[in-house]
């Protein structure tokens, strides 16, 4: 790619970003649009005591109020996942600094000066890349160095944020208040006796196995419709109050019949209020049926006394046959997620596989649409297949945006509706909990981005019909590696400018939430949700900001040049993701830090590609023994990995005893922790009364009357 | 090969068995090889009974007595590890009698008359082999059900297998009565503390934080040389008793000089009292010196008040940094292994990376000698290196000789180095135990005999120039495989004669022993150990065994010819080893079945590989049908493996809480076991005194005085 053409695509990616960011300051301040952007705050007085004409010029006061928050707030406001998202940004803008001041300083200017010096803009952006290097020049040994220095601090921050999290996630977990999760299980599959109700096999088990720590047990029930009635019923209840809020000449009058288009208008009040009757009269016989059915499914919440009972419960397997009686911690009551909880063993073991097998070819098959992308941004093969598009083509400006802007972009739409299938095929997993779901579908996205955008695009790019040599001859991945990986240098430098920093200007403006919100306003005629603050979809954004991570670590040393923009993109985002946190999403359910070993195993995955990549690297520009003396520093980033596994995995999976134990005396030797847990037994006790009530109502699966009852009875009463 | 030089093999082999077989039934008799053929029954008294010509009568009344013994009783005189042992025998003698009875009545058959049939003494072996069928051969789907049936039938018995293995462990568990291990953990990675000795840290985080189980604690100390002393002075002790038994005259007098060939003759006793007179001294010394020492490691054995205390203590992390306060259950007194208790985390962690990459190195350059016993395999090549051997070599019973049996003789001798050298390295990884060592040292074996026997000799026999290719081509491995496994099948048929059947013979002969046996009793001036009885060598034996049932599944529908062999090897296999494990070895320490897992992802990898050679050998014959339709086999295969793991493997982890807490109340719905542990809370209580006791002698390390000044000092005061 020319520098002229890659200027093009820099300055239309500045330019959208310009006009977007300067269209949210603007509309951020609609009183309007506080549901879009402000979902979490009622905001809307401060909104009506600004002057109309500040209401549309750009500020940038959001970002300093973004910026403010103390970390203990941004815990408290966005949870620990939302803390430990923007560690990432954190930890990628301090390695990518160092590596940028080693690359844009040290490794450009060795590459420019490799061949030959001429005038940049008609220059291939290819002259700052290693490419550039005559082979078996003695200034490569500096790129070896580079290697060995960018390896050496990453293993340092990736283990100091490591370290941090860790510490941070169990002060997080302790500065909490004690929740009825940890105090509950999960158990799953129960065995199921003639005479006897599964209830009772519960209680009897847990009476006579742990005696002194059970509580009380929850069964779960088959709900049939009444669940989904009651949302309904809820939501209708909340329109209701929302309507007579009003004054009634304000209230807009609406018809009967099919979509509010046909029929006699009447007061919304009236049809909401003999709507929500209805679906009253639904739930109560739904729960009459439900009551008299009672159909138990082998699974149960069972509490404990104490959260060691609990964690004791859920570690030690219970019964001989490990296929029954299966515990684990309980997700929070919010998190659960309810359709597999009910499923026995052998459905999970056969969906999970069944997952397997359609996620594998998911991501094969991706590869037809990326190719075809690919195809597009060589703007000679585009030419080859649309001839009468010849003329507009070799235009200058068309064919700089072409090759410049659109493939990415293409791509970026395409991967935009791979989240969701993943998210669907994590939900038939079998998982219980929402938080363990998004987990999972994380991990699947992450694989597809890497696999799809990263090694697909280097593959067809130079060398896709290849890839049957490059599987089959693993002996030679990475010289083949080195020929092709630096090749696609600028795509991916693109790749940054419109995934990255468009990407996160759309996401900042929300664009598409508020077009669905100006709809949803002003045409449509459906009930408004007004806790509609969406939580962060993680399994969307993570693998993106990973695949940045990677982008970083591959091209430090073969392009340096993408560094800045890497740099760029991070801080923005930072910036921008600590707003989206507090203002937009709202942390439901929460994993309490479980992405971060993603991001560990992804970043050190990243380093060794960057690592066996200079080998090849080297191999081709006929330095074999720098090639060999790359192999120590794999071996050291694998053993480090391996020693972070042992050392902080283990606190990620468990609490260990010392923090869920009640410390009877406080002893100066086992470190300040042990202080504050000091009469955290008393406390124990005293909450007890309330989390049995808590946690028989939080899991209430099998008694919707009581929420029912107490809150819409009364409103339709009004 | 040529039937006649394989018929001279089968010769050879029957002959030397028969020979080693009445040589053992009549050494056995010797009332002076007790020590060797039975050394852990007092059998003295019978063997003086018999009649001195009966002594000289080859029998066969040994195998009727092996094959008497119930199971109850051989588990009682064997141990667990023993039985599961035995387990393989049986299983494969199952699973390779219906092998057999396919692969001899019907593809043998199909195989000879395949392409031609002519008179059997000048015939290739290959004849009997599927390479003799020929392509496209609507025979060849005969082979194609036969895969489907030894997988299904392999299949269904390795579940019966798991699962009978499973609830015998169990059962064993709580026949057996309460061990001082149940109750106790074993703690590593104790911090420091400045003013504070590492026992009191112990004591107080444990009364801390497990204060209602909490029993006592042993902590592990340096102890220099006096433990080796104390072992002497024992050894000194018990000879001392022992010549004092025999009257005066009997007594071989000694000269005092060096190796008792010099000096003057004295009376030995008083020569090994004044021995024992001078270590007790010695160790008198050491003993002071360690108790004003008294340096504390890091680690201590911790007792709880009842079996549910320990396993919990033991499974739940304890502190927040992993790496500390790292507990686990204790292994048996007498399997404690001393040298690592005291190694920290980060040696442990390096010395475990160092053995992996050294196990590694030997398990490659191991194959230099299996080339050099390969190229002696082969007669052609013996000739043109050592030409003056022409006239020899041409000879025809020598060239049938060194065909037939020579290279697996010399083959079996390099391997019987291995297993002490993967001992040494499991020792060297941080084990804790003997059989913890044990069972790593077989699993390094087993990959070891796997790729140095296995493909090794199938890489090197035909076609180990291809290696790199090999390597180098992963999708056509099944292809070349089945181009080059058929061709070794005799090789394998005559390695099943030679190390299954005469090493059967050697091993129940026990001919090392006996000659070391001769020459300690005849010439030897050492102290003579009554307590000699061996464990037995499983990380030696039982990967043997294991390879053998690789050949099994691997040619048994190549070359069926083997299965008869197999057969008869595990059926004398079968009873020889229980003779042995009645007669010979003594249950010194116990993994409790940890053997299986190893021995069913062994079976179930040979069950794989029978699938891709039976890819690939289809696709040469040009079935490409039924090559794509073997996938669904393996596809099955690998989820049945999923699922016992799913199922089985837990139960070989831990125990489940059913199984060690004590039930209060007993309930026919929990099964019958839970019948069978009613009131096992009282046995409890009234063990528990006594095992405080126990382990607090069992576990000693800092105090060696207890057992010496009881036992010793009145021994010298005789």
């Amino acid at each position: 790619m020319l520098v002229s053409a890659f200027l093009t695509s820099v300055g239309i990616n500045v330019g959208l970003c310009i006009l977007l960011l300067s269209l949210y300051s603007i509309l951020k301040k609609q009183p309007g649009n506080v549901n879009v952007y402000a979902p979490r705050i009622a905001a809307e007085e401060r909104a009506k005591e600004r002057g109309s004409l500040e209401r549309f010029v750009p500020s940038a006061g959001w970002i300093l109020r973004a910026w403010r928050a103390s970390e203990d707030e941004f815990l408290e406001v966005a949870g620990f996942d939302a803390y430990v998202f923007l560690r990432i940004y954190v930890f990628s803008l301090r390695i990518f600094s160092f590596a940028a001041a080693i690359g844009v300083f040290v490794l450009l200017p060795i590459n420019y000066f490799g061949k030959d010096f001429s005038d940049i803009p008609n220059q291939s952006l290819d002259s700052f890349t290693i490419a550039n290097v005559q082979s078996g020049s003695k200034r490569l040994w500096v790129h070896f160095c580079a290697v060995y220095l960018i390896s050496g601090a990453a293993c340092c921050l990736l283990y100091l944020e490591y370290r941090g999290i860790a510490a941070k996630r169990l002060a997080y977990f302790y500065s909490s208040p004690p929740q009825p999760n940890h105090f509950t299980i999960l158990v799953r599959g129960i065995p199921k006796f003639d005479q006897y109700s599964m209830s009772d096999t519960v209680e009897e088990f847990f009476t006579q196995y742990h005696p002194s720590t059970y509580l009380s047990h929850q069964m779960v029930y088959h709900t049939g419709k009444v669940e989904a009635l009651m949302h309904e019923a809820e939501m209708l209840y909340k329109k209701v109050l929302q309507l007579k809020e009003k004054p009634r000449f304000q209230r807009q009058h609406q018809r009967e019949g099919f979509l509010g288009l046909f029929g006699s208008k009447v007061d919304p009040v009236d049809h909401y209020t003999k709507k929500l009757e209805n679906v009253e009269e639904n739930v109560r016989s739904g729960q009459l049926d439900f009551l008299q059915k009672k159909k138990e499914v082998p699974a149960a919440f069972v509490s404990f006394k104490s959260r060691y009972g609990a964690t004791v419960a859920s570690k030690i397997p219970q019964s001989t046959n490990p296929l029954l009686w299966v515990t684990k911690l309980a997700p929070e009551p919010q998190d659960v997620y309810r359709p597999f909880l009910s499923a026995p063993y052998l459905q999970r073991w056969i969906s999970r596989f069944v997952v397997m097998v359609a996620v594998f070819f998911l991501t094969i098959l991706f590869l037809v649409p990326v190719l075809f992308v690919q195809g597009l941004a060589q703007l000679d093969q585009l030419e080859k297949f649309l001839p009468f598009l010849k003329k507009i083509l070799t235009t200058k400006v068309i064919s700089q945006v072409i090759t410049g802007y659109l493939p990415s972009l293409i791509l970026l739409l395409f991967m935009k509706t791979v989240p969701p299938i993943m998210m669907l095929f994590s939900a038939m997993q079998g998982s219980v909990s929402n938080s363990g779901k998004q987990k999972s579908a994380c991990i699947k996205v992450l694989y597809f981005t890497i696999w799809n955008v990263f090694f697909a695009t280097v593959l067809s790019g130079s060398a896709f019909s290849q890839l049957d040599n490059f599987i089959s001859n693993p002996k030679d991945i990475p010289r083949k590696l080195a020929v092709v990986v630096p090749g696609q240098a600028t795509f991916f430098i693109t790749y940054v400018l419109t995934s990255g920093w468009t990407g996160l200007s759309v996401e900042i403006t929300r664009l598409f939430p508020l077009i669905v919100d100006f709809f949803r306003r002003h045409f449509s005629n459906s009930i408004e949700d007004d806790d509609c603050a969406p939580t962060f979809p993680y399994h969307q954004d993570l693998p993106k900001v990973l695949l940045f991570g990677l982008l970083g670590f591959t091209y430090s040393l073969l392009a340096p040049l993408i560094l800045p923009f890497l740099l760029i993109y991070f801080s923005v985002g930072f910036i921008m993701y600590r707003n989206q946190m507090l203002n937009i999403y709202l942390p439901r359910f929460e994993t309490s830090g479980q992405y971060w070993p993603i991001v560990h195993n992804c970043t050190i995955f990243s380093l060794i590609f960057m690592q066996i990549i200079t080998i090849g690297i080297f191999g081709l520009k006929k330095l074999p023994l720098a090639s060999g003396l790359v192999i120590p520093v794999t071996i050291i980033t694998l053993l480090f990995n391996n020693y972070c596994g042992k050392r902080f995995l283990a606190m990620f999976d468990n609490y260990p005893a010392e923090r869920i134990l009640p410390v009877l005396q406080t002893r100066e030797r086992y470190g300040r922790l042990a202080m504050i847990e000091a009469q955290f037994d008393d406390d124990d006790r005293a909450i007890l009364d309330n989390l049995l009530y808590v946690t028989g109502l939080t899991y209430v699966v099998d008694m919707p009357q009581i929420t029912l009852d107490h809150d819409l009875l009364t409103a339709v009463a009004e």
